[in-house]
């Protein structure tokens, strides 16, 4: 198997570190002037590597592979959150460059536009997959300075191109490489983690509708406490999901609000914002019931519950052969010190996964850190990860 | 025993809530423009009556009886809530002036700056209690705006005059009323409350601090959930508290925070915002104990646990000779339609009472509706709490 350039591929994340550098990580939220400009960047990166370069209408940017035969198609993300990582995402990216100049042929790279959400949902690659409408970009706007989908494309000088959508023929398949975001492989003294599945979720947000109160003078037996109606909510969670739970399940209440939140008034509103994930659709299923169940028990309180928000995406099981081939690279360059896991993030493989086969590999994440600007995974862990990915790229491209 | 002028009364209440009119109520925060006005008029009011006006340092107006003898204080508050009603307050102060009319002599009455508490802790009525000291003045300032008292008294013109201090000797005792806030005499359909005591309180502000980590990739068995633990703590105190509270203990958690408080995010810190009344020092004690306790109990969970602020103020008993007088007029005027009742909200009778036999009256608020605009009490109800509290003033001052 070839042999990929550890050293070249280093220095492009370093000089990627160095757009919208941010203390040790980097600032670079979608489609500001650094992000535009890492775009670029990556498009001249991928012409010096052979491949036709392009940035279309929503922002993503390709780099094919001119020479006939079928694919495989390699990418992530470029933009970070906010004063975030230097790898989350642009890591994936240049795996897939790295790759691509390592076999020499077969190889596409791509970057997704916003899939850390700044303006939407895995804009970029729905987009590419045939699964978004013109209509949700016209109402999509950043979710901090309220900026529209279309006016951030045209400051960043990309409205106007046409979207590029999937032809599948062309493609064997799809590979992403990520960081773990975790530190389950850092825990378990592992290299690599074989994606068996991406978790869905199901997000909500549920408000309680009391009657707001002086604090001294109503009584306890007359108030409806919208805060207290909330508490006893997510502690019946609490109390609940872990009997109906998988190993792997994960739920959070990420935030609560009380109205109006002063020390001496009774709250008369309340709301929660909470999600659940797992890799099972029936754990999913069984978890959902159990929450109606429990929003119904709390409506027979003094207060009104509703659930004014819901949303759901499925598990995305991973590809079996493409896992082989992953699994088998890794055992030939760190035998023993890969695993099956799934994965607690969304990426967008998730939504490539709906059109075309589909796998990820993870590298450790020191601490588990992500999300923050100290985000790191040692460079021998960077350079063993693109080595197996390669490998697997080669394996799978040899069968196509 | 002496009438009062009823519609006397009514005008100068109507009077006062044309200064800073909010819909039906008035907003007419400390210090305001409008509020230095409704402080002017009622000065101007209190000469009218035969007073001796004057508006001292701290804000506080008076008027004092010119004659000889030992004198019954009245008092409250003129300031509002913001865009609050139009009664809370100002009705104690014109009771006052109304009583004085009314009796001709033996009534000083006062207005005390800031019951509603916009820069301080009853800083009027502690001033003139000898209890705040000018190195308090100088760091309190505006909960909103931030600008300190010190710039605010100079913007109202009343910087630089001496704080005016009491001569217990002079009084016989202070009389305050007040709109109830609440709806306990509506709903018994009663038409006057004595005041038994005003109800002391624990304050604290409390922090959990956990680890703030990706809700998708990071397993229940490792979090360090701020929110979850803070949740738990308020569900054992719901749990708890019932089973040692008094019959008219009250206590609310009236803010919630959690860090950072977004959907993906374990919150990594929580704050809660927590308080408890009664008018029973020994329940008060009990109450601390079992907080404690259970904030020692959630400190052995995965999350540190802080009282990161806490206060407390002590029950104040009302006169029991002061108390007679109110509930034997209160039966003359409205046979069986009054009752003794603990005060749930803090007043200025309470910091008076320090220093003087106190004692208080309400009367009934319609829906029990307070520190709103929609504040209201009915006109016959205004009417014959000052007829009640004339008639106890005098026969105070009988025995005097």
């Amino acid at each position: 198997m070839p042999a990929i350039d550890g050293d070249r591929l280093l220095r492009d994340l370093y000089a990627a570190r160095d757009i919208g550098r941010y203390k040790t990580g980097v600032h670079r939220p979608t489609f500001s002037p650094e992000d535009v400009q890492a775009r670029h960047w990556l498009a001249g990166r991928m012409t010096e590597a052979g491949l036709d370069s392009s940035i279309d209408g929503i922002g993503n940017v390709y780099g094919r592979d001119p020479r006939p035969g079928r694919k495989l198609l390699m990418g992530s993300h470029m933009e970070t959150q906010n004063h975030a990582g230097w790898l989350d995402g642009v890591m994936g990216v240049i795996y897939g460059l790295e790759v691509a100049r390592t076999l020499g042929r077969g190889i596409d790279v791509a970057t997704w536009a916003d899939e850390e959400g700044h303006f939407g949902s895995f804009p970029g690659s729905r987009s590419f997959c045939g699964l978004l409408t013109e209509q949700e970009i016209d109402v999509c706007g950043n979710r901090e300075t309220g900026v529209s989908l279309r006016d951030a494309l045209r400051q960043a000088g990309f409205s106007g191109r046409p979207r590029q959508k999937i032809d599948t023929a062309r493609y064997r398949g799809y590979l992403e490489a990520h960081i773990e975001q975790g530190a389950d492989l850092e825990d378990h003294h592992l290299r690599l983690g074989i994606v068996t599945a991406i978790v869905g979720s199901r997000r909500f947000r549920i408000q309680f509708k009391g009657q707001q109160n002086h604090a001294g003078t109503t009584r306890m037996s007359v108030r409806k406490d919208a805060g207290v109606a909330l508490v006893k909510l997510v502690a019946a969670i609490e109390d609940r999901f872990p009997k109906i739970a998988g190993p792997r399940t994960v739920w959070t209440t990420g935030d609560i609000k009380l109205e109006p939140g002063a020390a001496s008034i009774v709250p008369g509103g309340a709301e929660l914002v909470f999600q659940f994930r797992d890799t099972e659709q029936a754990t999913l299923e069984a978890l959902d019931a159990t929450l109606t169940e429990l929003v119904a028990e709390a409506a027979k309180g003094p207060c009104e519950v509703s659930i004014v928000y819901r949303s759901a995406t499925d598990p995305s099981i991973m590809d079996p052969g493409f896992r082989s081939a992953l699994q088998a690279a890794a055992q030939t360059h760190a035998p023993g010190l890969s695993q099956p896991m799934p994965s607690g993030a969304g990426h967008d493989a998730q939504i490539l996964a709906q059109v075309l086969p589909s796998a990820m590999l993870f590298v450790p994440s020191i601490g588990g850190i992500s999300h923050h600007y100290t985000e790191n995974t040692r460079d021998e862990d960077i350079v063993l990860g693109c080595q197996v990915f390669a490998d697997a790229a080669a394996a799978i491209l040899a069968k196509a």
